[in-house]
């Protein structure tokens, strides 16, 4: 099963810069807010509680291959799957495209901890309810 | 007693936008650093502690004129002062300038307030030890 | 008649600060894209051509009070209309609500111009097809 | 020889989100501005004119590993180098330290490029007054 999701996203005035195209940083944010949503798909978030405690999703790798730029007003789809489950870390790949045209592809590594203020960052299995739900494809 | 403070900044790439100028919104961003800086200068921080609560300064109105463009690798001086001393709050006057050129001007008034986590924020008269090293000019 | 133009945005977590809130700035970001969807309802652009040249509207001014916090995953709406119209200008208004509780008041003040690149910034009548779409009301 | 850059930065309240720590996608602003700090050194800049052109240097592909937080008025070391000079693209490495310890690891590549305003990007030999001064090492 493919748990492609996708999403799209127009582009505002604040994402683009003097070259007159979309700020290369500004894909790291569209990568972050289609996971925000995937993880609000399967009923939690990125920010969430769990048996008392706080639940984050820290970024351990970001990174991002430019194929085309974009621009002001443009309505940029995006398609982001899970290419690898691990116990307590997941593996987005992302694909951007303009009506079918390659603009990009992104990668995030993430890692679910218990995210309590005052406590030190504590890496955790993924809790069931979120990891049954999700399944790698490549 | 004037108690302007004096700090400059070199524009960066992603401060631009498509119009080739910085955008307007980071005109903000620059007025909470040099305000940031400002209160470092007074031996403490937006951020801080006193008396075994947090202390942070949340922001009440922000305003600005743009009287002329700021454009990439420009270094552009900010003068900062206070304009008005309230028991709680403080208004904060921006001027910027460019090689002595009028650039913009702006204002942001903010409170003195306990931001302790899980509590509802709450105002406080500004401690003495800040409130004694401000002096209001308009 | 009333041309308050209706829109809403969900809180991304890139607009969050360390007070784990909507960073102040983000709030003109927001009356931007919100004065932009404005203009496309109207069937023109923040960036349009007309007549041969570039038109462009740059800021003036921009200001924000700030009554109550928003926070990651929120949906804000916002109101906006145009308070005044004159020969050159507009200056909007912004209301933000979230579920009906005052979030915060903006306003930002637009020239219309020739934005060719290469000439200097030229401040023009709003053109009539857009002018006669305006209706300012207070 | 080695051509590493040294650079600093401080980081501002803007640059944290709600998790306390510098947003993940603030790191490839910094990447870039101590790339351009870098090509000022080097007597030339990001976007400069060059035999009559303008030159720009459009990013390929930017990554970044995350090996601990940063935090509001921190103040980061960069050191930036080029690992790979090819005939028309460059790849720089960055390592983010503060106080000597390991924060991240980033790499940017980037391509030479024609970028006069309507006209179609092309990439183009890095010219030899930029050439000339640059060694990979890795």
């Amino acid at each position: 099963m493919h748990t492609a999701y996708q999403t799209k996203r127009k582009i505002e005035f604040a994402d683009t810069d003097m070259a007159g195209i979309v700020h290369f940083t500004r894909f790291f944010v569209f990568m972050e807010s289609a996971e925000h949503e995937f993880l609000r798909s399967l009923g939690t978030s990125v920010a969430t509680e769990w048996e008392g405690n706080k639940i984050g999703w820290p970024r351990l790798a970001a990174s991002c291959e430019y194929l085309s730029p974009l621009r002001f007003e443009d309505e940029v789809d995006i398609c982001l799957w899970v290419s690898k489950k691990g116990a307590k870390s997941l593996t987005y790949q992302f694909h951007f495209t303009r009506q079918g045209e390659d603009i990009a592809r992104g990668q995030l590594t993430t890692v679910c901890c218990i995210t309590n203020p005052g406590e030190k960052l504590r890496a955790i299995p993924i809790p069931d309810f979120i990891a049954d739900q999700i399944h790698a494809s490549s």
